[in-house]
């Protein structure tokens, strides 16, 4: 979606993109202004010299490549605005992403991404913040069997999503905390009574907030999700420690990976995605809560998944941002930044709402 | 234990213990009386001509083995008392068990096995018998993360347990229904409320009970066991279909046998094993039911397992029967039938008690 978003911008030539998987290719292959390039990208050095000339990378890859990719882009000295959901940390790359003279927008997505230009924008609009609270779900319609789930994005990273542990601010204070834990309900009008619980979605905002007295991401799911999933990984299934079967060594995560895809992608389902954000914090003329609340489904006349829309359609409005010369800054820039920016926040969110994806706002005194 | 056992018995010259893992064989080195041999037993040809020249075969094979063992020691010309749970009707052989001059007595656990006996004695004392009621379990003493469960037999044939059919009758007629499914409560004393739900234990009783109106067996369980069990089964973690992970081509269900067996073989667990046997009949003075009750808890003193304790003891039970000469039928004998004459049944049932495997027995007349 993002190829095809930007290869159909006016001000571009055309679009690259490269996968390691022919059948991906060959679903763009007719489309004017795009052209493909089948490559490992797991080869660092490879991928950083296929880079070399171009204005621009979108990065959309699974979380153990996302790093590499960044890295390769500063060599070849080109920015990047990636989505990836990397277990590292993006900030470590600011110096040499300075010395290249290059930007590198992380966590570029709906949340991580969306979600840290809406807390921008509260940081930017109040005095002091207090509690940041995010809570997201890319869902099916209604619950599909066996999870309550339909993946639309990357079975592998939605593993690691439920086992990385999820860093979190408490009384001021970071903490850690297990990745599926702190489950509460909540009732999401639409969708009625949904499930949610931690997960690692803060990431930049841990080092770029300061000050804040709570701040934490949620996981929306229906309900019953949770618990089906901790079975999975109390047996033993997310595991990384190998397990020999028919005289092969494999890991129960690689295998539940494969087992899971085979049941949680579901063709013909169709998906919903909620974001809320809310930030808590003070104004001169008082304290003020901000809640943003975005409810987007998926896109009928084009075939396009919510997931799809509200993450590629926000990292094609950074990608604009950048290709049109209105950002500037050079080194590692979180998306929180993009919204801390009026002239940017704004160009972002009229692209959405182009788009389709609305962001509702509500603000209240109390 | 079938083979420490009956390596005790002053009757008993020498036991050859064969299985193609050493680190079982190795356990056994040092006890008197019994010789240890390195096969495989997959290999019909070669297990067979390993059996000639014994008197007796004590067969404990996962399921996928049983029944080519059968076949072994028919064509070896040996007796066999087996426990497997294998899918096919050991009944079939019959004919050819005759012509070998053997006695095949299949199914000889504690359920099917115990159970089978159980039933048989109900047969013999009942004129007219109405409905049969099997319900067991063998659990930890208290339930165990992450299913409330711990194993005490083949991982393998658990699942294969799990996923087999059914066979019950209900009105008369035999029906197939899902394992794991008819779920019920029930409460026993001493263990609280347990779960229960419909397996293929019936097996050779659907051939040889006749004019049955409701029969069926069902395992006992913790609750919440059988909700996290589908859970398993409903991802695809049972399936026999193929998956590719690491360049590797592996059943999910020989994948998840690894995986399980490392969450579900919990040492220092002890466990207890629970079976009531409920037939329904006519006798001349009225219609009476009867229940065997069997509640039996691991052995301290020996380290033996209760699941240990129930299956061998009733196999050795029946190989004492075979080896004392007072069995003499030849052809395919399924437990039942040494359950319907009074001889052999009371000859297993004291052999049980002194063992400290006791079945209480309640007679009610309705």
């Amino acid at each position: 979606v993002v190829a095809k978003t930007l290869a159909a911008a006016p001000s571009v030539d055309q679009v690259t993109v490269v996968d390691i998987d022919d059948s991906k290719l060959t679903q763009l292959k007719d489309i004017p202004r795009i052209a493909t390039f089948k490559m490992d990208v797991g080869d660092g050095g490879r991928l950083s010299k296929a880079m070399r000339g171009f204005d621009l990378v979108s990065g959309a890859l699974p979380s153990s490549l996302g790093f590499r990719s960044l890295s390769a882009a500063i060599k070849a000295g080109v920015s990047i605005v990636d989505m990836s959901f990397m277990p590292e940390n993006p900030l470590v790359l600011h110096k040499s992403a300075e010395a290249a003279n290059v930007m590198v927008v992380p966590d570029c997505g709906v949340a991580p991404g969306l979600s840290n230009i809406l807390v921008g924008r509260a940081l930017a609009q109040l005095d002091k913040v207090e509690e940041i609270h995010i809570a997201v779900g890319g869902l099916p319609q209604s619950p599909q069997p066996p999870l309550g789930y339909a993946v639309t994005w990357s079975v592998r990273d939605l593993i690691e999503e439920y086992i990385r542990p999820a860093r979190i601010v408490r009384n001021g204070k970071q903490t850690t905390v297990d990745a599926l834990s702190g489950l509460r309900s909540v009732d999401i009008p639409g969708l009625g009574r949904l499930e949610s619980f931690y997960t690692d979605g803060l990431r930049t905002l841990l080092d770029t907030v300061t000050g804040v007295k709570e701040m934490d991401e949620q996981t929306l799911r229906y309900p019953g999700h949770v618990e089906k999933v901790k079975v999975l990984r109390d047996c033993g299934f997310f595991s990384d420690e190998p397990v020999v079967a028919n005289g092969c060594s494999v890991s129960p995560r690689d295998f539940s990976t494969e087992v899971l895809s085979r049941c949680l992608f579901q063709k013909d389902v169709r998906d919903v995605t909620v974001l809320h954000v809310e930030v808590v914090g003070q104004k001169r003329d008082g304290r003020t809560t901000i809640l943003w609340q975005l409810f987007d489904y998926y896109d009928e006349a084009k075939g396009v998944s919510s997931m799809a829309r509200t993450t590629a359609y926000t990292n094609v409005a950074a990608c604009n941002l950048l290709l049109q010369g209105s950002l500037k800054e050079r080194g590692v820039v979180p998306p929180e930044k993009l919204g801390m920016n009026d002239e940017h926040f704004l160009a972002v969110m009229s692209e959405l709402e182009e788009r389709g994806v609305k962001v509702e706002e509500h603000k209240s005194r109390n």
